[in-house]
């Protein structure tokens, strides 16, 4: 297993940027924490953990925590587990939002529903919850604790807010940015504040931290919103237009349904009727979606979200590491699904 | 909704012990709190959620949990949320149980999974842990977040190993008290123990109040293995020897598949066979279970765990608390399921 490690730091580090080396150490050791220490007893969860670590997942969410850990005093031991917090509060998430989507593929891989099913994707969800529960407690400090139970209750909301909210064309870009926020923003937010909490910084710098996660997480979840237009199947890892299929309104759709265009009457209609009148009713509507420039209106809306963070890091005066959280910020707007 | 609970409180205390009248103004606050209280922001999730905590649950966690505060040294704010947390992770366990058994009723009514489907039973069931690490937070005591942290890790090994082990007859006793000992007995002994944490008693106190609520917990887990034996659909409110069932080994049958009598080697043919050679195997292997004495070896066991829990409350003191946490234990084993 340590070899299997070793191979697949070696793999990720050459997808990471390259000033991802500066906090490279602090990864390799998040790695081996996920995929290989969990305390799973049976000998089926191990299985499923080992997989679900082994088979995707950039650690984008640790990286910018440990980044922003090391803009705000240096990298303790509390912000690697702070880090390993973060990705199994997300990854039991996605779990969970698998089966609530039926999804099939994740990351280019089977689900943990489709390759076991939905009881099994319950447990292993729950057990990397509980692991996140674990590890906070090590933490020892009762505002982290409360900030991430509040992440768990927005992530709750926010799906089923979404739940709620399926194929209804009336939703509003308020009710869309509020949903993204607890579903996504929220975490970025969390682990960035908490990073500077570690740190002892002062309330003014933590919340420009966790304004930077916020505006950043905003903008990740428009841009992957965005992707699941634009790219195909095999680019993300998933079915492409997957989230107006299950009448999901993401920001495209939701920016071609305000257009005064004739048109967006039409993807209304589409929409209500759940694309059941004809079967080319579903490619109509993505095609309207693009003819009403949707997309480009969403992209708009993220760099707005990318702007706002960049602001929010003024407060860095380490030249490198302000360049490498500018970086970041980049990063999500160049489509980089890292 | 204000008269619905105070009705609901009603009726309830009809169905309470005389003794639970010592804390029936935190019980009437703790309803309150799960019914009304809890911030869900959709209609569909408060919708949910009053269903779950209306549907039933005689709230024995959180009665001991309150009842072990008073005896040591009485019952603050923070032991309600104490019991809430408690009872709100209880509830979600459940839940998620349901999902995982495709369980179609519970406490007599139709389950969430039933009534809804697994999606919504998985996000409800979220949400409830959500509001457990919310509460969790505000009693601001590391050490409390630490011990319910282990609690949710234990609930999904407890689950995880059940699953891993259905239709398995080789499973030992001492497998099977681990198991419930992760399933239930965690929470009982978390909430005991933390009570009287809350009151700063010392180590050895606190020690005590873990292991009765510890050996409660086994014995109540053990009481409800027998009770899915000797009930009707109608007395506990689901399906009878749906264990059995659905592959999962108890106390009544592992004391049957330990039994020297030949007859012990029948039923293990029949679980192998997962009752389908015939249509009458499953009817055999539960008249089996029951010729050999499998639900009163269960029983005695059960009672040597009540007689420990009985002696880890020689310390306390005051006479009429001590008599209600005897008559706790009694309950238990009296297959009063409170």
């Amino acid at each position: 297993m340590k070899q299997t490690i070793e191979k697949l730091n070696k793999e990720k580090s050459t997808q990471w940027p390259d000033f991802f080396n500066t906090i490279n150490v602090e990864l390799a050791i998040l790695e081996e924490n996920l995929v290989v220490k969990l305390p799973a007893k049976s000998k089926l969860l191990k299985e499923i953990v080992s997989y679900i670590f082994l088979s995707g997942g950039k650690r984008f969410r640790p990286a910018i925590s440990l980044l922003m850990a090391k803009a705000t005093g240096g990298v303790k031991d509390k912000h690697v587990t702070l880090s390993e917090i973060t990705e199994l509060i997300h990854t039991a998430s996605l779990i969970h939002d698998d089966i609530i989507d039926s999804a099939k593929l994740r990351r280019g891989n089977e689900t943990i529903n489709s390759l076991w099913n939905d009881k099994i994707s319950v447990i292993a969800g729950y057990f990397l919850f509980g692991q996140a529960s674990v590890k906070l407690g090590e933490l020892e400090n009762t505002e982290i604790v409360k900030i991430y139970a509040h992440v768990l209750s927005d992530l709750c909301n926010g799906e089923i807010e979404q739940y709620s909210l399926l194929f209804n064309p009336n939703i509003t870009l308020e009710k869309y940015i509020e949903k993204s926020t607890s579903k996504t923003a929220s975490l970025f937010a969390a682990c960035c504040k908490s990073s500077a909490i570690l740190n002892n910084q002062d309330p003014k710098i933590i919340k420009h931290c966790n304004d930077y996660g916020m505006s950043l997480g905003i903008a990740f979840q428009i841009v992957d919103d965005i992707l699941d237009f634009t790219s195909s199947a095999n680019e993300i890892g998933k079915d492409a237009c997957s989230d107006l299929k299950n009448g999901i309104i993401t920001a495209p759709t939701l920016f071609a349904l305000n257009s005064t265009d004739e048109r967006a009457k039409q993807i209304r209609i589409l929409i209500e009727n759940r694309f059941n009148n004809d079967e080319k009713d579903f490619d109509k509507a993505i095609r309207l979606v693009f003819e009403l420039g949707g997309c480009e209106k969403a992209k708009q809306l993220a760099i707005n979200h990318i702007d706002n963070a960049k602001e929010n890091i003024s407060f860095v005066k380490n030249p490198e590491l302000k360049s490498h959280l500018l970086s970041i910020a980049e990063m999500v707007i160049k489509k980089m699904r890292i």
